[in-house]
């Protein structure tokens, strides 16, 4: 009990305050530190083995439906950043600029590139022709650099770790069935990995991508209620093609422009992970994208066979599972805390009674449960205790949403709703006017998340305005 | 016969200017493109998909040592950069600086990573303090920016992407036995992989890394008789530790500095494939790395049932190997000359008269060779042939490199050596002094490459100065 007690002290509580929660939560469970420049992290090897399972399983999925990965340069020219003019007055704010080379200073300022669309451009510029050449479907893995002013780790940095994709088709139809393939993808990976049930819709014209025609995004919500933007699909239109001259002599033989796609998901998932499942004990990690889903913990490892019986566990479960041990010479009570602050899915206690019974100790990270297993039973209940771990986090994920989700037809409901267990998703209609929604967001503080695809109609007119309603709107306040 | 004379068109031949057919090469292969800025590459999906076969090799050798990834930053501040002298004054003339945030100018200029020992050595000092801390094994997998005056693709680029290890000990032997140990990793992933023989040593103090101790290096010889450094592992003694206060307390209550290694290992060695084993039809890629292993090429493909036959072919090859599928309406030679100068180890033609017999022809990128296949025995003859051809590819690279490699008792010698054939490897003693190896430099444009682990005592004196000899030294011209 005091031990538990210790780390009580350790972390701040979620309902005291979620954001010191945050990054208590961190730090404390080694996932990341901060860089020497102001905004920049440092992703430490349990974090960075999280982004990795996250990135095969994704780089998997992306490579099944046809794409290629690709490497394309950090640095872009001003004048290129400057062809598609919506990009740039999205971007420019926010990009850190080259302008020295060793002594020399540069004839012209470099930007560090904050996504690659123009890089992408003027190289498929010249490598398609015709419509042979399509599509052409790439990817890149990479660093991307966003001067932001308030930063915090994972969620908004000045540096983070994504894949971008860039697809370039012959017609409007395939460009537009790529866009949603892309977020079905994504919300795939969040929902059947990460354990995140997602919204899936269109942003507004206020809130989607510069350069974009239109913004697939997924949704998700955090514990405390507010939305994290999870991925996001857009569908780029010829605009980019016509800036930058991206054309193919057609079946017809006319000479056309390319339809384009972008997408990108970033390391700011880890961040959904510690806010959707994480508890005041720390970091819940979903088994499926563990580093680690099975620790040993030998009790009483002095005696006689304990630890013999405990790395013969770990050499036999090994073979299905990511297995871990921990033989160090510091109190049980201590590694228990460790591990659950860690996040790991389940640990295994081995001490000299158990082995008297042929029989270990099974305890699920998530919800405290123990239960004591026969050891010809080990791995069967392995299996079925990571699997019912994965699919419960989910289902308290999306309860957890479902009860922060409301419905209100005038702007008494909305604000109503959002005071209520401190935010969460607000369903309202809007007539569709950029006025409408700038004043709901200065009122309220909440964005407008998403149209979503499955679209109900709650009432006839806008709950701002009160004027004809055109959409069902996702609102919530936002990360 | 005209289909070959067609490439033979295409590119320069090695023999008339290697450098414009290393060039060809990487452009007809479709490794590279450049990028906007001068000196940067895009690394294609084909060149692409080699840097993701090396990577995962090295990675996971890199794992099975013992280390960790993680992810630092990519911008330095610049007094961090300075905090170890010696560091500062090697690469201070080839990093690019950041200046501005948006549109507010910095306080202090950034440096965009050049390499990131500052980077881990501020993070080694927060997180080290006690000998239970260590050892710690780190490794990233990053894009690093070196503002080259001379660029050449893959070999000299603006930016390029790697992995850095850089490890903490506790003891000067330990650090010293974990230099070695990387520089054998290294060693192993060309030769086993990459089908190029190494040379294994120190670098003079000419040579050695900007702040360290000593450097370990692997050596390679390119068709031309060229060296290529491939691979280099660090002792960094305590100076980074002691600039940067990395102490711990030891195990007898003494608070002790940290002894450190870096090591390093680039897409460079996608160069090294292309100019150890290419020739004048393209590229010849070592299986083990090979996107594709295997290219099946339909002959009078509209012929009823043989697409169907390919395509049965692929499927059940698809188990045991990479193997790739052309069914596209060009012309058989187009093919042919395609898949031979992107260096796909193995071909197998396959059309109506080969049905009939039950066999395929199978064709070797590297010989030429040509053989009738029963399809009884396709699997186990392409899995005989890769290995030949993997070996055979190091057996041609090891001859070439033996034959190229001369003894040099004087410096009349050591010039003949180095006009003959055009280059090579020069074994000659050496004093030792700074001003012998500049003088050579200087007189012959040879560099020493390293002082072999292996060494011969060739004479007594310097091969310069006539003075006592100290060590062994191979010279060469390099890229």
């Amino acid at each position: 009990m005091s031990k538990k007690k210790q780390f009580v002290e350790e972390i701040t509580s979620m309902d005291q305050d979620f954001a010191k929660w945050y990054t208590d939560v961190v730090k404390k469970a080694d996932l990341v530190d901060y860089g020497p420049v102001r905004g920049s992290m440092i992703i430490r090897p349990y974090g960075y083995a999280i982004w990795e399972n996250i990135r095969d399983v994704l780089d998997k999925k992306i490579k099944d439906t046809g794409h290629e990965n690709v490497y394309m340069p950090l640095f872009i020219p001003e004048s290129l950043l400057q062809k598609e003019k919506d990009h740039i007055e999205g971007f420019a704010p926010e990009v850190a600029w080259v302008t020295h080379g060793g002594s020399e200073e540069l004839a012209e300022r470099l930007c560090v590139r904050p996504t690659s669309e123009v890089l992408f451009c003027e190289h498929y510029k010249d490598i398609i022709h015709s419509y042979r050449d399509l599509p052409k479907l790439y990817n890149q893995w990479s660093n991307v650099v966003r001067w932001e002013k308030t930063t915090r780790p994972f969620l908004r940095s000045l540096e983070f770790l994504w894949q971008e994709g860039h697809t370039c088709h012959a017609t409007k139809t395939e460009a537009e069935e790529e866009t949603y393939k892309m977020l079905e993808v994504y919300a795939s990976v969040c929902e059947d990995y990460l354990a995140i049930p997602v919204l899936k819709g269109k942003k507004t014209e206020k809130e989607k991508f510069a350069g974009a025609d239109f913004t697939l995004t997924i949704e998700s919500m955090m514990h405390d209620g507010k939305a994290l933007q999870s991925g996001t699909s857009h569908y780029l239109g010829t605009g980019f093609a016509e800036a930058f001259g991206i054309q193919y002599t057609d079946q017809d033989g006319e000479l056309k422009h390319v339809h384009q796609t972008s997408w990108g998901f970033t390391t700011r998932l880890i961040g959904a992970i510690i806010m959707v499942h994480g508890d005041d004990r720390g970091l819940v990690v979903p088994p499926k994208v563990a580093p680690t889903q099975v620790m040993i913990v030998p009790i009483a490892q002095h005696k006689e066979g304990v630890l013999d019986k405990a790395y013969e566990l770990k050499e036999q479960l090994s073979n299905q599972f990511r297995v871990g041990i921990d033989a160090s010479d510091k109190m049980p009570g201590w590694k228990f805390n460790e591990y659950e602050m860690k996040g790991i899915p389940l640990r295994i206690e081995i001490g000299p009674k158990d082995i008297e019974k042929n029989q270990a100790v099974l305890v699920r990270r998530d919800t405290g449960e123990k239960v004591f297993v026969d050891l010809n039973d080990l791995e069967s209940e392995i299996t079925s205790t990571l699997e019912d771990i994965q699919q419960e986090l989910f289902q308290k994920a999306l309860n957890n949403r479902e009860t922060k989700t409301s419905v209100a037809i005038n702007m008494g409901e909305f604000e109503d709703a959002l005071t209520r267990d401190g935010g969460g998703f607000v369903k309202a209609m809007w007539c569709g006017k950029l006025e409408c929604e700038e004043k709901i967001k200065e009122e309220t503080g909440a964005t407008s998340r998403c149209i979503p695809f499955e679209e109900d109609k709650l009432a006839d007119n806008c709950v701002s305005c009160n004027e004809q309603a055109k959409h069902l709107v996702y609102w919530g306040k936002a990360y």
